[in-house]
């Protein structure tokens, strides 16, 4: 049997089982959330998020500037950080480098990097500097918490699930780079939103630690292979059904026109598309102003596209007043044996 | 102008220098160390190394099996938390699989993965798990310390410099993997013995532990690129010069036989073979006994190579009684553009 073969998530699981037997208690939480957490002392924590990007697998040379290759390297694992409710703190870099890159290349990939490090104020104390026929980056970020951090696995039937900013806006800008065309249809501005949504995300570090400290996510994640994967991450590690209403899912105008321009559907973007890098978070409905008023302090509107049910409820869409089953297939970094994938 | 032109650690001082300049006051040793290292609390430091491994570059698939592949990726990083006096703790790995590798290689991977965190105590909390063309394994690892860590720029004028058991011994296991007559003239005992101290190295963790504990080392580094070139690293940070003597280095009676067999440099691969993962340290000569004491209760012979001289003296080697420079050309993982380099 070939590992292509097993889901991502059960390829893991199926690897790291025996692993995670032999934790001792300084581990709070070990692989299987957006980052592991490791308890420091009473009440703080470690915690520590790793992504690796591949080119030609999460990237194309010619389709994202070396700055923002550098830039968004870090913003995943910032993302992953925030959505434990986190600030991150430090991080190393892993780069292997084709021998043939250009020296000027290198540079725009660090100035990417010093970007993001800066706005964040995260340090870069370390890493690796190899060669390899590929571009691959792995970056490692730490945060820090002083309370408990907020798992995929608290979430409780009759709390709301609600997501911090628009989605789909990251599929419609890898859309817009895979069609050569688009360039003639979409206006600059509608596509320059666009392509910043898909090449350089925002993490929504300081949003979540203004929801975290006004206490209000009883569970949270960051929005990296679809609303629909996330969800049901959600519900799964919560033991939990859901039931999300298609119409509150907030997908932008520019999502939308993009959409109608491609003969794309927009929902499917939102849903399954990915690399959003919003936070869908859930919590008590007694908590709905008070959240309200987390976000409108970001200067982010509340969007609650759902509730959290029992578990035999299943996890569901309603979809123009029917009631569809919502599948977690999102984007599987491993089953996905095409490489035109929304992974890039 | 190509990165491949310039040196690794060229490369990295000038794709990271601003980076160090934003460091906050938590960095208490940034890029440029084994193991970065975090202040946490008054007397308690985080450390943190990462080694990136890529396949047929640092790797052959049919030359290493997947339990010691798995082995060594996490060894290469206990042996830099080592470097500092630390104690690894916890580890998150991140590895690029082709779609095509089978379950049960992947299994064995994690199998040796499982062997050394058992060993070493080390909680695998994390990673990443993605597709890509090469088999790419990149590991970070956690460390403590409850002293200030062991730089590389601590050696003294007058300090000695010891190491911690035989070198050379990795290059001779990468020379008899790498002639497949070999097995015709070494003797299976001896062949496996230095195929596991490249395949399999043991990272010094423990030993560093007690010289840090009985207060020894000025300044300490693992030999990840020879001698030589750890020599000139801690002499480059340290502002110093050294004398070492070729005569006192630890090259065992196996490695001697096989360079003699193969028509090769027992002095080259132990200067600048690299891989042995023993420790380079240097210290105050009053502390010789303590030295000799806290190594044998670990059985291991205090083997002190050299000394550390002013800076105008140079670093040089004292070979069949000339005085030679002692160049820190080591293998350097850029440069060279043979792929038939020690790196394997």
């Amino acid at each position: 049997m070939q590992i292509s073969e097993m889901g991502e998530v059960k390829l893991i699981e199926h690897l790291t089982a025996k692993l995670k037997h032999s934790y001792d208690s300084t581990v709070h939480l070990g692989i299987g959330d957006d980052a592991a957490a490791i308890r420091i002392s009473a009440n703080k924590y470690l915690l520590i998020a790793v992504d690796m990007l591949v080119q030609d697998r999460h990237f194309v040379l010619d389709k994202i500037e070396p700055e923002q290759l550098g830039y968004k390297s870090i913003a995943v694992n910032l993302s992953d950080i925030a959505a434990m409710g986190g600030t991150p703190t430090h991080a190393v870099i892993s780069i292997g480098w084709p021998a043939k890159t250009e020296l000027r290349y290198a540079e725009k990939v660090y100035h990417g990097i010093e970007e993001i490090a800066n706005q964040f104020e995260v340090n870069i104390i370390g890493g690796d500097t190899v060669k390899s026929p590929q571009l691959v980056i792995d970056v490692t970020v730490l945060g820090e918490m002083k309370e408990k951090p907020v798992s995929r696995s608290g979430a409780k039937p009759g709390d709301y699930i609600a997501i911090t900013g628009r989605v789909g806006a990251s599929a419609a800008g890898l859309a817009l780079l895979q069609n050569e065309e688009s360039e003639k249809i979409i206006s600059p501005f509608m596509r320059n939103d666009l392509l910043k949504a898909h090449l350089c995300p925002y993490p929504r570090v300081r949003e979540a630690l203004k929801l975290v400290q006004a206490g209000i996510p009883s569970a949270m994640i960051d929005i990296s292979d679809g609303v629909a994967s996330e969800i049901n991450h959600i519900c799964a590690q919560s033991k939990a059904g859901a039931l999300v209403y298609a119409e509150s899912i907030p997908i932008d105008l520019h999502t939308r026109k993009t959409a109608d321009f491609l003969r794309e559907e927009y929902l499917s973007w939102a849903l399954y598309g990915g690399e959003d890098y919003e936070l869908i978070f859930t919590f008590s409905p007694e908590l709905e102003v008070a959240a309200q008023e987390a976000l409108a302090a970001m200067d982010l509107d509340l969007h609650v596209v759902g509730e959290i049910l029992p578990p035999e409820k299943g996890i569901n869409l309603s979809l123009e007043g029917r009631i569809v089953p919502l599948g977690g297939k999102g984007y599987d970094h491993f089953c996905s044996e095409d490489d035109q994938g929304n992974d890039k």
